[in-house]
C-alpha cells in the first residue's frame, strides 16, 4: 500500500470524525490503545462535574442523585459491547477482584467438580487468582494446559473453563461459541476474561450461550487508567452463585445495616465495597463513545489497519504471531523478534508508542475509533526504518523500564 | 454557650484558614463528613492533570512516571495518620476487599486457630465479609458477641480479633492498645477497622504493637466518593502472609508475565489489579491537606465542637449516645431518638446535613478541618427548632431515601 492509498482510505473512512472526540498527543502515532485507551475528549469535564458539583457542592446527597446507581447504570451501558442483557452485567472493583468472585463462585456449585482448566500462557492475573481461588475451596485444583489442549482437557471434574478471549500476547481469538458448547457438553460452565477484546472485536455472550465473564474497560473501552472492570452473569446463575467478597454493597439491604450477610437479588450481589465514584465517571465517558456506533465498520476498519502492518512487517521479513484471520484474532498485531524490547524503544523514541511483551514480543495495538489509515502507515514506514537501521542497536534501548 | 462565644473561638482558632482549602456550597451546614469528607480545592484541578496531561498527552508513559508507585506513594502518605512506617501501608481495593485479604490470610496462619472474634453490630461489612472469609479456610467460624464481650471471647482457638476502632453508629471508640493487648496475650492477631477514626482521632499502631488494619479514605481523609481504602500489616507480619487476592499487581515480578504466582516482598503483595488512577489522584491530593498539620489541635477543636452540640442536645432532652469522654470516642456525636430518621430529614431541609442509622439514630459528623464553632453552633439552634416545634412531624419526611 503506498500513502495515497492510506489517505484516500482515510478520506472515505466513515469513523474518522470520531478521532476529533479524543485527546492525542501532537507528533505521537498511538498503538497501544489495547494497554491504555486514549482519553476522550468529554471526559475531563464528566470529571470536573463529578468533582465540583457531584461531590463538591452535592455532597452525600448524590449518593441518591446517581451515584448508587452506577455500578448497574454502566454495566448496562457495557452490555451491548458484550452480547449480554442490560441486567447481566455490573462494574466494579478491578479484573482481578472479578476473577476471584466467579471462580470461587462456580468451584463451589458442584462438590464433585472442583477444577478449573485454563490455558498456559493465560494472562497472568487469570492464572494467578485461579491459584488464590482454588486456595479457598476444599480440593480445588488447576489444569492449566497448552492453548491447543483445553478442550481434551475438560472432564467429570471441571467446574469451570478459564479462557481469555483474544490473547494478549499473540492477538489470538478463541471460538466463543464452539468452547463454550464444548464446557457445556463437559458439564462445566465457562468464564471468559474480555479484557483484550472488550471493543476490540464483536462479542456475543447471548448467542454462544455463555455463563460467566469479566473484563476491563481502560483499554479498547477508554475508561481510565486502572478503570473498574465489568462483570457478567448469564440470568440462568444469578440466583445460583454468590460472591465470596461478601461485602455490604452486595448486601440485599445495605442500609438496613444487619449483621447477617443476604445477598441482594440479581447482579447487585457482586459488588463489595463503596463504588468508585470518579473513576466510574470517566469510565461513564468513555462509554458514552459506544452509543449509536456502527461496530462493524469499527472491526471492518480494524481489519484494515491490521493489513497495512502485516504488509509491512512482512516486507521487513518480521515474525507475525498474530493470525491474518480477522474472525480468529483481535485487534492488535505482534511481532516476534530477539530484540523487541530495544525495537519498542526505538519506535517510541520516534513517536510511534506501541509495547513489549516479555520476552520477544512488540505488540502494537490498533484501535479504529482514533487511528487513522494514514497514521498506521506511517508507523510501518518507521517501524522499517528502525528494522533496516539497525536503529534499535542504540545503547540507550537497552534499558528496561518499570513498566514495559 | 453563646453565639459570640462560638465566634470568639473561631475568631481565636489557629485551623480556621483550613476552611479555604475547602469547596463548600453556600447555605449548608455540612455534618456528614465521617460519611463523606469535603472536597478540597485543589482536587478538581489534580483531577484535570491527571486526565488531562497525565492520561491525555503522556498516555501509557505515565505508569513510569509516577503511576505505579502510587499505592506504595500514598501508603506512605496515610502512615502518620495512623501511627504506621511508609512501608506498612499500601493503597487499593475497598475497605471490604482489603478486610477479606487480612482475615483469610490470618486465618490461614496456623490451623489450631480458626476463629474469628468481632463485635455483635459492627459496621456490617466487616461480619459480611468475615463470613465470607471463614468460608475460605476450612474449620474457621465467626464469633461475634456483644462489645463488652470481646475479650472474653478470646481463646486458644482465636486466631484474628476484628473490630471497629470507632463505632460507625454510637462513635464510642475501644482502647487501641488494651485490645490488642489482649489479643496478643490470647496468643491472637488484632485486625483493627480504621474507617471511622482515620483523621479522626490520633491512632497509634506502632505504639499499640497492633498487627493489621484496614480503612477507609472517603471520610475524613476527603479522598473523594468511593475512594480506594488502605491496608497495613506490621513489618514482622509481612513476609508469612500472602493474599488470596493473588492478582498480577502483587506479583514479585509482574511484568515477566509467568504462568505462576510469587507474591512481591513488602506490602506490594497485597495489591491486585491495576491501580485507580483517577481515585488514587483524588487521594492523594486530600492527603496533602494533612502534611505538617497541628493534629493536636484538630483533636482538642474536635473535642469542643462535639461538646457546643451535646450541650444544645442535653438542653433538648435528646439522648446521647456517644461517650463524654474524647478519649473514649471519634469524631461525631450520635442522638437515639424514634423519629431520627424524620428528624435527619427535617434538618437537611434546613441546610443542615447529617445522616440517619438504621433504626433511630441521627448521626452528625464533626470536622474540625473545615467546619467553624459558630457553624455547629448553629446547627445546634436549627436542631432546637426542628425538636421544639416538632418540624420534623411534616408528612414529607416520612419518604425513606436509597441511602439514608
Amino acid at each position: 500500500m503506498t500513502r495515497e492509498e492510506a489517505l484516500a482510505l482515510d478520506a472515505a473512512d466513515p469513523l474518522a470524525p470520531l478521532r476529533q472526540r479524543f485527546v492525542l498527543p501532537e507528533g505521537v502515532i498511538y498503538l497501544d490503545g489495547n494497554s491504555l485507551g486514549a482519553l476522550p475528549r468529554d471526559t475531563p469535564a464528566a470529571l470536573a462535574d463529578a468533582a465540583g458539583r457531584q461531590w463538591g457542592d452535592r455532597l452525600i446527597r448524590s449518593w441518591n442523585e446517581g451515584w448508587i446507581d452506577a455500578p448497574q447504570r454502566i454495566g448496562a451501558a457495557i452490555a451491548p459491547l458484550i452480547g449480554a442483557a442490560p441486567t447481566e452485567v455490573i462494574v466494579g472493583d478491578s479484573t482481578s477482584a472479578n476473577l476471584f468472585k466467579l471462580l470461587v463462585a462456580a468451584l463451589r456449585l458442584d462438590p464433585k467438580r472442583r477444577t478449573i482448566v485454563s490455558e498456559r500462557g493465560n494472562f497472568p492475573t487469570d492464572l494467578h487468582i485461579a491459584e488464590g481461588a482454588i486456595a479457598c475451596v476444599e480440593g480445588a485444583t488447576l489444569n492449566a494446559v497448552p492453548r491447543a489442549s483445553v478442550v481434551e482437557a475438560l472432564g467429570e471434574d471441571t467446574a469451570v473453563l478459564l479462557l481469555t478471549h483474544v490473547h494478549y500476547k499473540t492477538g489470538e481469538r478463541f471460538d466463543m461459541a464452539a468452547l463454550t458448547a464444548a464446557a457445556r457438553e463437559a458439564g462445566a460452565l465457562v468464564l471468559w476474561d474480555l479484557s483484550h477484546s472488550t471493543g476490540a472485536v464483536e462479542i456475543d455472550l447471548t448467542g454462544a450461550d455463555a455463563d460467566l465473564a469479566v473484563g476491563c474497560t481502560y483499554k479498547y473501552v477508554n475508561g481510565g487508567p486502572g478503570a473498574p472492570a465489568f462483570l457478567y452473569v448469564a440470568e440462568r446463575w444469578q440466583d445460583r452463585l454468590a460472591s465470596p467478597l461478601s461485602g455490604w454493597m452486595g448486601h440485599a439491604e445495605p442500609f438496613a445495616f444487619a449483621d447477617a450477610y443476604t445477598p441482594a437479588p440479581g447482579m447487585t450481589r457482586w459488588l463489595a465495597g463503596t463504588p468508585p465514584i470518579l473513576a466510574m465517571t470517566a469510565l461513564e465517558s468513555g462509554l458514552s463513545l459506544w452509543r449509536d456506533l456502527d461496530r462493524a465498520a469499527l472491526w471492518a476498519k480494524s481489519a484494515t489497519l491490521f493489513d497495512i502492518l502485516a504488509t509491512a512487517g512482512d516486507a521487513l521479513g518480521l515474525d507475525c504471531i498474530t493470525p491474518r484471520d480477522p474472525a480468529a484474532r483481535g485487534s492488535h498485531i505482534s511481532f516476534r523478534h530477539p530484540h523487541a524490547h530495544a525495537i519498542t524503544q526505538a519506535l517510541i523514541a520516534r513517536g510511534v508508542i506501541g509495547d513489549f511483551r516479555d520476552p520477544d514480543v512488540l505488540r502494537l495495538g490498533l484501535t479504529p475509533l482514533y487511528l487513522s489509515h494514514d497514521e498506521v502507515w506511517r508507523a510501518g514506514e518507521i517501524l522499517g526504518e528502525v528494522i533496516t537501521t539497525n536503529a534499535w542497536t542504540n545503547p540507550r534501548f537497552a534499558q528496561r523500564l518499570v513498566v514495559t
